[in-house]
């Protein structure tokens, strides 16, 4: 038997959804390219899309709108969880919990997409209500005259964000709606191919994402560009760090052995918020980190990845670090919920093995005989 | 790239925890003899065999049934959920929001083998709980005074259980309590290996079992007894199964190709919970598939597994259906924490990949111009 620990190189399932090209650096949402629908799509647009694998008529994308914007709200008994919550708890368990319970409600029949819809819709809902709640707010009702993307930020902050935040939060999203496999789609097919029921699976592609080497990520890129703390600091703090071997935050991805074309994406958003917010000296941090790893990890085919520019872009928007990975979350539930059910039509029960290694044949003793 | 979308015969982890060797029809804890841990052990000692590679001394078996019994109860918090949550809520939802629960609370750095053995500790308090909540039963805090198993029954009941019961639940527990690889073990390790947190791992392995390819097959088992309703209607029952490319419920393993020890030994004990209980016509029934299931489905080495004889001693013990894979995660519970555990010595983040078979370079089109 082999011994595959990281599954590297093994494919768990075929798929139409999404096609990455790490040499190229080119990523594909069914046959989309990522540069197109960042220019030119929404959420909404590219959750229909990811989700039925093609772009929605005019009809069809009102209708994913409209449903999108009137599942918005939440169970009362959750947004009293909510509000009873310990304050300093972490938000991914608060998000992992919330939607743990959105699963013990629905005991509908309802096809599995309407279903991910439904709970697509009321993830930006979870976390702008624990965000504001620990903060001593009031909790902000969603409006549903805005679109997905501004009605977040609008829960989060209880006014309308301007346009370029609203369009930036868009595209953020976008970026992070789906990236083929990983560990926490994996996670969610995992507990499918069990054939238990969609929030179980999405329940547990939380608990993934929650990972230091997963959603983690970003807010580690973030916290790195703080801590160097100005632009002539940049070159040491690299070198110091490559020296004494440890890793640049936001740098390196299984797949890409390329500049990620999220990460190319998102750093013009950074730079233009960066601008916008008064947070030109961070940015150019980043910028200068980028710079000075690719001149030197560029040579081993190391690259910034998307966290490296998310953790700027999510600050920028106004989410504490903590939120990052809740946000990467209601993106992300876009893919495991398509993944799902992609696997779902051609199930089969995801179950490895181990090889033993430890000893046989113990002969047991009584415990009044035990050293 | 190969394509092993089960990923059957890929090895995850080497393992020194459970061996089984599928061909013999044997299992072994730690390189223990299943028998012989059926035959003279209990939860607390296979638990800590489990955990810690070796058979507790007095001192040491002492020491982790205190911590056992000193960690039962769970935050009034949750236990305030569980009162207020539905009536007809699925107990595998409660249980799975309710670790999601304690995963909040646990702010601690303590080691992972103490968050294991309080949240082991936990388990049927919680599944308890709400099973006397639906039914408008009080709740019964636990006895610390009792064993593991005593007390589960114990605070399912309100009473104390006889010395069969006990003995009985003690022993399906140990059976349960680990086997190797499957499908929920690996959903924890799959979340554990992005270095997520224990309760999230544990969150994914619940939401795994919940499924009727998994944890729900014993009841399945159970049910179709049941519905055969007497004994000299197994024969035609069966044959009409097969015939029409059916199922019998409770038979064939991807690994046993032979009987299930597990099977072998709780079929025992559900003969003489049988007999205590006055059910012997039921027993018989499975009794009777057994025995025309092996002489036909045996020439295929497709025999009884460990859900075959499950059912029935869940049931004579008092659990109703829907609670038995909640009975399944308060022992295997054992097998996640220390398959957890055992990965992270050695820790790689499992990321498998799909194969593209879509298309590429789609056109994006206006939405104004879609069809």
């Amino acid at each position: 038997m082999e011994l595959r620990k990281g599954l590297e190189d093994i494919a768990i399932k075929e798929t139409e959804i999404t096609y990455i090209d790490g040499v190229l650096g080119r990523l594909y949402y069914r046959g989309y390219s990522i540069y197109d629908l960042a220019e030119f799509s929404n959420f909404e647009e590219t959750a229909y899309l990811i989700w039925f694998g093609k772009l929605p008529n005019k009809k069809e994308l009102q209708e994913i709108k409209e449903t999108l914007a009137e599942e918005r709200e939440i169970p009362e008994y959750i947004t009293e969880f909510i509000k009873n919550v310990r304050k300093d708890a972490n938000p991914m368990d608060v998000l992992r919990t919330a939607v743990s319970m959105l699963g013990i409600e629905d005991k509908s029949n309802e096809e599995l997409w309407k279903k991910a819809v439904k709970l697509t819709a009321k993830i930006p809902t979870i976390i702008s209500y624990f965000d504001r709640v620990r903060k001593g707010l009031d909790i902000v009702h969603p409006d549903p005259s805005l679109s997905h993307a501004e009605n977040f930020l609008y829960m989060m902050r209880g006014e309308k964000p301007n346009p370029i935040d609203s369009r930036t939060m868009d595209v953020a999203m976008i970026l992070h709606m789906d990236h083929e496999m990983n560990a926490s789609t994996f996670a969610c097919l995992v507990v499918a191919s069990t054939l238990s029921d969609l929030y179980s699976a999405i329940t547990a592609g939380i608990s993934a994402l929650k990972g230091p080497l997963h959603g983690g990520a970003n807010a580690e890129a973030l916290k790195q560009f703080m801590e160097i703390g100005s632009k002539d600091k940049v070159e040491e703090y690299i070198l110091k760090k490559l020296e004494t071997g440890q890793r640049i935050m936001g740098f390196g991805h299984r797949i890409y052995k390329t500049y990620d074309p999220r990460a190319k994406i998102l750093k013009e958003y950074a730079r233009n918020l960066a601008k916008e917010k008064g947070k030109m000296e961070l940015f150019e941090i980043a910028e200068k980190v980028d710079e000075i790893g690719c001149k030197i990890l560029g040579k081993k085919n190391i690259y910034p990845n998307v966290d490296f520019y998310a953790g700027l872009v999510f600050y920028f928007l106004g989410f504490d670090p903590d939120l990052f990975p809740t946000v990467f979350a209601s993106a992300r539930i876009v893919g495991w919920t398509a993944h799902v059910m992609e696997y779902l039509k051609d199930n089969k029960l995801i179950r490895p093995k181990a090889i033993y290694k430890g000893e046989i044949g113990r002969k047991y003793i009584n415990v009044e005989n035990r050293e």
